[in-house]
């Protein structure tokens, strides 16, 4: 593949990131040059019963609202997709309020998580059937063509929990709670006391299943199953912010194996996303310092990615070109 | 136009940097929210005397080879500009061989510039022609109803050449002399002293059309023109590498205005970018360490300026898409 790069009618690395997009692409894909054909945006909506703590600026009714938005077409994400060539798909992992839409993938298992602050957030039933949806999912994306797969997700909370996660794994309190959409320094300082009393409370954890049963949530668990599904396909999939990657953290920890299907779409602006990123040793697409979730950063990364793709599938070599470094010009006309 | 933004379906400010740029964009383009429609790459091609200095990687045969590819779809920007919905224009402004295809827009004042280290690039005839061409492209551009224009160039020699302008303006030759398409370091120490010494002989410059006459480019005199035409248009610009941007420089230097109408497509790995850039104080969209050219970095950047036009003209707002902050979700259904 670096062969083929560097005979396309450019100087040689002139491409920077994009050259290495491509690349890590052909690795993936095991073809040579890499081709990204159908793309879809997966996102994940759950709801979280640790919003009775008081951790957030929106009620956990916006989770739903925010569906029905998807469904509709009038969120960042639908903007975004459509612009760029992405399928979008909403799943309803256990989202609160019934959700009657047919255009939904439901695939609930609760009408959103339990208070992980004084219980765990689910059953090991309920975590199972979220990894097996996921694992599902994932073929299923596979059978209708999909070749590139951008993660996105949508839960009130969700930031919490994604912070809880990763608090499991030592990562510092203060590392990994963010202001979510916009809380203030009382709330934050909440925020952190409750992540901090209720990962004290669970721990220590015996396992990722133990991990995610305790303070994960449904889409959380849905995204670990669809990741490892992804992989086991061989298909990228890229990845939004916070949430999401803290998810993709718990399916390399069940699956070191994960991390060559992975690429992180963009740099978020929440607190922590850098810190997970950086001990996965993933390098960040673009960094718009966005902070919105719903996969509008995975889409904007994964497009970049289909352009590197598209760069060094479409463009002509210098043979075929006629473009040389010595022969006179004269020979072309 | 703020206001307009806070309303749509996300926290405030989630979406980071695409965000600033659809404000900008409204500031420029005097509406709300900003519409970006049919886009055109311009990609101004030259040839320069000064590579008998044997300052370059590549022979100058090579700046007529690559319009060719350009014609036939076969260079970066071909594939970035049909994936990214650009129209891309080809500009003879000045290339040395002779280019007899009629899609190429013949604007040529002569076959390449003279050897600007033993005597002036060109004449101050052949500049007011370039200058003018370039308003005249820029008018074209506009009658054709292209709201959004990016500028790119194809010249073997021209980060000599726009080197040379900078340093005529007190840069440092060490801040804005590049190892080009790959030169070696003795060629880049040799490159430096040509640069150096050639603008010792010109200079004092009294204005802009002295320096631009004795060091310059057909291709920057015409891009000079055209930024100073899209301008009095208020159509958005924008640029691309290192030589664009030395351009813009010196269009901005003619006339303080054209910066509203600037905006950086990314930021190059040419040395001396990222030094001009700053002087303007203009922020690149994204660096992915490019070093191309051909106005591939300014289509990236013009692509995601026009993501960020459709998601603040597309969005629901809050209201329109019945989400709320208090409101109960079963009032949606």
């Amino acid at each position: 593949m670096q062969q083929h790069l560097d005979n396309l009618t450019k100087p040689i690395g002139s491409l920077g990131a994009l050259e290495d997009l491509a690349l890590r692409l052909a690795v993936v894909q095991e073809r040579v040059p890499p081709k990204i054909e159908k793309r879809a945006v997966y996102v994940m909506a759950g709801d979280h019963g640790i919003v009775e703590e008081g951790i957030t600026l929106y009620p956990r009714e916006v989770t739903a609202q925010m569906v029905v938005n998807f469904l509709r077409g009038g969120a960042a994400v639908n903007v975004l997709a459509a612009k760029c060539g992405f399928d979008v798909f909403v799943v309803d992992t256990g989202v609160s309020a019934t959700l009657r839409d047919k255009r939904v993938l439901a695939r609930k298992v609760g009408p959103g998580t339990r208070n992980f602050f004084r219980e765990d957030a689910m059953s090991e039933e309920q975590l199972e059937r979220c990894l097996d949806n996921g694992r599902e999912l994932a073929a299923e994306a596979v059978e209708e063509g999909y070749s590139l797969v951008a993660l996105g997700d949508m839960g009130i909370g969700n930031t919490t929990t994604a912070a809880a996660l990763l608090a499991g794994f030592g990562f510092s309190i203060d590392d990994v709670v963010d202001r979510g959409t916009g809380i203030d320094e009382a709330t934050l300082q909440h925020k952190k006391w409750v992540v901090s009393e209720a990962v004290r409370k669970h721990s220590p954890f015996r396992d990722m299943h133990h991990l995610l049963r305790s303070v994960g949530g449904f889409e959380f668990a849905t995204m670990v199953g669809f990741i490892i599904g992804l992989k086991s396909k061989k298909i990228p999939c890229i990845l939004d912010g916070f949430p999401v990657t803290a998810a993709a953290f718990v399916a390399w920890n069940m699956d070191r194996a994960v991390i060559d299907y992975l690429f992180a779409g963009h740099l978020s602006k929440v607190q922590g996303h850098e810190h997970v990123l950086g001990r996965m040793g993933l390098s960040p697409i673009v960094d718009f310092e966005m902070r919105l979730g719903e996969g509008t950063g995975a889409i904007i990364g994964g497009h970049l990615l289909s352009l590197a793709a598209a760069i060094s599938a479409e463009m002509a070599s210098f043979d075929s070109a006629g473009v040389s470094r010595s022969t006179d010009i004269e020979e072309n006309y």
